[in-house]
Formats: C-alpha cells, sequence, structure tokens
C-alpha cells in the first residue's frame, strides 16, 4: 500500500545532517568527515533524492564497521598533470572521495580552463547531481560520471547483468533561472529508485525491468530476478559502457564483471571509479552573457506549447529545485519505515534518536 | 519498395574519394582542403555511415556555391588556455573546422593529459564519430558532441521544436579487439536515417517519429509533419538540452531556436557548434594494461549469453569496423537514386562522372 505524505514525518534538513554526522562520529569517523558527508547526504533528502540521502545511512554505517570501506582513508593525487588528475580514494566514503575529486577539478580548472579529475578506490557518493554541482559556485560548469555500485543491466541482447546504471549527470548556471542540472541513469528506472518502490511497498511500472525472459517486471521485491532496461535499447547500453570504460577502466577502477554487488557484500572493497570535469566559463566566454544566454535557452523550452496530457514544460533540475524549495519552508518527509530503521540505528549507535 | 543491394552499384573508397575532391576543386576550393574533406566523407561511406558521407556531397556544393558556407575560411582560435580552446571556423566546413579542433585538442592534451577544444562558426561535419576516432592513432580517447544542423526534438511534452538530436561519439583504443566506438543521437533515430529512408522509399518503423498530435508518423516523405522522438523520454531531452549548451551556447554558437534549419535554407550562417574532448590514456595509466583492460570488458560483453531472438551481444563499433572491412574487400554499395544525383552533379560541376 502506497504511504501518503500525510502519514510521514518531516524533518528540517538541519535536523538530519546533524543526525548523520552524529551518527558517523559514534563509530569514530572524525568531525570534520562526518561534517562533509553529512551536508552532501542531507542535501540529496533536501532536493528529492530521497533514494541517495537518509535513506542509506544504515548501510554505509554497516559496510564502515564492517571495515568494507576504510573509516580513516589517506585520499591522494595518484597521478597529475596540469589538465587532469587521478585520485585515489584509499576506499573512503565516495562522498569525501568525490569531495575532494571535485574542488581538485575546480581548483586546476581556474588556471586550464578545464580539468578532469578521476577516481578510483572510491565508493558510493550519493547522487551524481551532488557533485556536478560543486562547480556551479565558481562559475563553472560540471559534469560527473560514476560506475553504479551493482551491475543491473546486461549488454543489449544479452542476459548476464555486466553493466551498472552509471549515471552522468551536468550542471550548468543560469543567470536568473535555476542552474540547469541533468542527473540520471543510463537505464530507464535508476536501481534506487527500484529499492526505495520496495521501502514504500509500492509497484514499478512496466518498462523500468523485465525478468530473464524478458517480460516485464514490475514487482520491486522481486527485483533480483531481473534487470533494468537501458534508455533507447542499444543506445543507453553503449552509453553505459563507454561512460563506464571512462569512469572506471581508465581511472584503474572496477567496470564489468569486476563490479562488486554492494547490496549484496559488505566487505569487498568496490574500488569504484568516478569522474569530474569543471569547465571555467570565464575561459570560453563573457560570464553574464552566456548565464543570460542559458536563461534564454530555459525560457524558450518552458514556454513551449504543450501536447495532451502536459501542463508545462519542464527544464532538467527544476523539479528538485523546488522540491529544496519546498522542503526548505517545510522540511523533509519521511516514511514510517526509513524512520524506524533510523531510530534502530540510533538504539545501536547509542546516539540521540531522531525526533 | 525497398531496393536490394544486387541492385546497387559498388564503388572504391578512393572512387568515392576522388570524386569528392574534384567536385569541391570545381567550385574553387583548394588542393588541400578539399582532399581534407574528401577524405572524412569517403571514410563515413566506408564506414557504413551512408546517411553522412558522399550522399551530402550535392547539398554542401549548393551550399558552398550559394555562399551560405565560406569557401575560403580563416578558421582560428579564439580564446585559449593550456586545457581548452575556443576554435572560430569562420564559417567554413565543418569537416575543416573540426579536424582543427580535433588536431589541435590531441596537441594540447600531450602536454595537459586532458582538453577540450569547442567551436563556434562551424558547420555540419559528417557522422560525430569521425572527430570522436582521430584521436585514437595518439592513444587517446576521443569523446565529440555537435549541435545538429535542424531541430527535430521538441523539450519533452512540448510541441515546438526547440532542440536538435545533439549526437555524442566517445571512441575509446583496445589492445587486439577494435576500438569501442559509441556513436549515438540522443533521439531514437537520427534525423540522417529519416533521410535515407525517405530517399530509398523505405517506411520508417514505430517510435522514431510522432506527429503533432503524438500519434506514430512512419512515412518519412511526411517527417516535416511531426517531430523525433528522445531516447528514455524526458531524458534523452534533458540530454540533448545540456550537450546543447555545452556544444552550443558555452562556445557562443547557435541553439535552440537559434538554430538555422539546414534542410531548408542554403544561405544564412548556421554558427554551428561542436566540442572535442581529448584524453591522454599515458596520463592516467600504463597504455598496453588498459588497451587489454578494454579487450576484457569487450569480450566479456561478447561472451554474454543471449536472449531470445539475438545470435550475439555486439559491441558498439562492432559493426561499423565490420562493414569497413566488407567494403574496403568488395566496395560501397550506391543505390541508383543516390547516383544519379552525383552523376547530376558532375554534369553540372563538368567534371568526370563516377563510374
Amino acid at each position: 500500500m502506497k504511504e501518503t505524505l500525510a502519514q510521514s514525518r518531516f524533518f528540517k534538513v538541519e535536523k538530519l545532517e546533524a543526525f548523520i554526522k552524529t551518527a558517523f562520529m559514534a563509530i569514530d569517523m572524525s568531525e570534520q568527515e562526518a561534517g562533509i558527508i553529512a551536508e552532501l547526504m542531507a542535501d540529496a533528502d533536501l532536493n528529492g533524492v530521497d533514494s541517495h540521502g537518509i535513506f542509506r545511512l544504515p548501510h554505509y554505517i554497516r559496510r564502515l564497521k564492517t571495515g568494507g570501506i576504510n573509516l580513516h582513508p589517506e585520499i591522494k593525487v595518484e597521478r597529475e598533470k596540469s589538465g587532469m588528475a587521478l585520485v585515489n580514494g584509499d576506499n573512503g566514503m565516495g562522498h569525501l572521495v568525490m569531495k575532494y575529486a571535485a574542488d581538485l577539478a575546480v581548483q586546476k580548472a581556474k588556471s586550464n580552463g578545464v580539468a578532469w579529475v578521476g577516481t578510483k578506490y572510491s565508493n558510493h557518493a550519493g547522487p551524481a547531481s551532488l557533485y556536478a554541482k560543486i562547480p556551479l559556485k565558481d562559475d563553472m560548469i560540471g559534469l560527473y560520471v560514476a560506475i553504479g555500485n551493482a551491475n543491473h543491466l546486461p549488454p543489449w541482447g544479452g542476459t548476464e547483468m555486466l553493466l551498472s546504471t552509471n549515471p552522468i549527470a551536468i550542471a550548468v548556471p543560469a543567470w536568473e533561472e535555476a542552474p540547469v542540472v541533468l542527473d540520471m541513469a543510463t537505464t530507464v528506472s535508476a536501481y534506487g529508485k527500484v529499492k526505495t518502490a520496495a521501502q514504500r511497498g509500492e509497484e514499478m511500472p512496466e518498462g523500468w525491468m523485465v525478468d530473464r525472459q524478458g517480460k516485464p517486471l514490475t514487482d520491486p521485491n522481486r527485483a533480483e530476478e531481473g534487470f533494468l532496461l537501458p534508455i533507447g535499447g542499444y543506445k543507453g547500453y553503449g552509453l553505459a559502457l563507454l561512460l563506464g570504460l571512462l569512469a572506471g577502466t581508465l581511472n584503474g577502477a572496477a567496470m564489468g564483471k569486476d563490479v562488486v554487488d554492494w547490496n549484496a557484500d559488505d566487505v569487498s572493497v568496490t574500488n569504484t571509479g568516478q569522474f569530474i570535469v569543471a569547465i571555467s566559463i570565464e575561459s570560453f566566454a563573457e560570464i553574464e552573457t552566456f548565464k543570460r544566454a542559458v536563461d534564454g535557452v530555459v525560457r524558450s523550452m518552458q514556454s513551449s506549447p504543450t501536447l495532451p496530457g502536459f501542463d508545462k514544460v519542464q527544464v532538467p533540475g527544476e523539479q528538485s529545485f523546488a522540491k529544496k524549495q519546498e522542503r526548505t519552508a517545510n522540511g523533509i518527509p519521511m516514511h514510517e519505515k526509513l524512520f524506524q530503521s533510523l531510530q534502530n540505528l540510533a538504539s545501536e549507535l547509542k546516539i540521540e534518536p531522531l525526533q
């Protein structure tokens, strides 16, 4: 049965952030690192990415406690040229590794115009949009790609799940309009949405997954019996494969059959790969001119006449931006099942429960 | 009626290349520039991209003769930092502008590791894969995106055609296997395929286009009455939009409603934008190690068990690579309608006809 918003509890983002930070510190993470991760995770919830925020906390904690993620990583640059770097995350939390990588890309792009930073020995880092948006504050465009942390996608025409959803995110700043932020898996649905549906007891629409006979699979609790479908058929497969070669293989990170199923295994080092590109707008154009041009593109899309069944045309990032404003004002809704799992976590870690 | 291969003529790639070069020289293009374009165009046919090779010659010639494309452009770098450049193509042939941009990206990536080169005042440059593959010979990965030369895609839920198919191509070298080369439009079908279908008198499959009521459109001669569908619905729209901001808006090139319909207008300056990223593999990894890892990924995909209805799993670029070998041996097939249009062109330009 679908749980309604009326049945949810609401929490201010600061509450979630404080809870997350306290939870990580309770297992001996440094205050500074716990703070970085908590801010990113709570921001995911604030922006409406319910599948990639505090929902993941019990899993992260479990993996940190078993040693499957390194609590005290030494994140460092392994290779470097003026326009690129390869960061070794030392199996630390993906959020820490990617924050480090994104900040480095921005710093390098200041002098080089464009910089590409790859990661290896990273981990699940939450929603792709978080990192693509980091360069925005420096008047840069961000482009981020990650190897997903479990294979749910076979090559087109195949049945062996050799690929992950390998999401791509691109964030472009505007002048008066909200930034344009694309965050998409190369599959029709991200696997995180399947997990959220399962937790909420919701059915999946047809087209998200098929079973091993190629028939539609709509029960998220049977997700293990099938696989995700790529967007555009062989095109989405091709995109997942090529982005995987760039985010994984090029960085010496896991790709294809070497990807560890993060949902089934709390111990093995995932060697997750990601990359981020920071593009300094002022290298290409006068910043205000560019941002006003983006405003123009956004407005022309929004003012298109609509097809029957559509109220208005939206631009990527628009829903998330509206959700952020709404949730900043009214709090972040939390379903009972997630709330209970966080209360259990609090009791296990002997920290103050959420309230 | 579908024309069969048995009804086609076959030409060696050298024949096509020589014909193209002679045609451009007949309208006063320099021998060197005609040679560069002819090699790229013939390579498109050799690789099986029939919609983007010699098929486009009459159109290019027409636009060059009307002055819609600059016969004698001064292509130059307008802005530059160590990791990027913005190239002004001076409204020259897109092939020339993009060859210049790709060579520059490769040169910059040698010292910087990664380099991003954008273009403005460029033009239609043929298949995206041509340019993504240029860095391969220097042991680099190529990533190329272009603004398409006519808008056939509305924003998701809209009816106004504000976006082009904005193709993306990524080429990654392997050790023993063929390079992995993705070349995809962000629409289910490229518009070039619609044009080829119209020329061949073939129906389009459902799912390529819909009419303005949202109903399937399968007659390619009615293409003007509808629009292309994006891959993955709103995802493909988002990808087309964001790639357009990067390849168009960032470079000061046309994007969205400013895109000139190249098929309907032989005169207006298109101000086409593109970008290419060259990624030097040795900056990230030992070259042989990386290429062997790519071999491993390719082979694991190919050896996946198949779904009913599939003989084998393929990797992007595999069909094109096989076609290149087959066409190198047996020649490039040409349909009668295209052959006749090239004979007419030869007579108009007073050059030796194809034979």
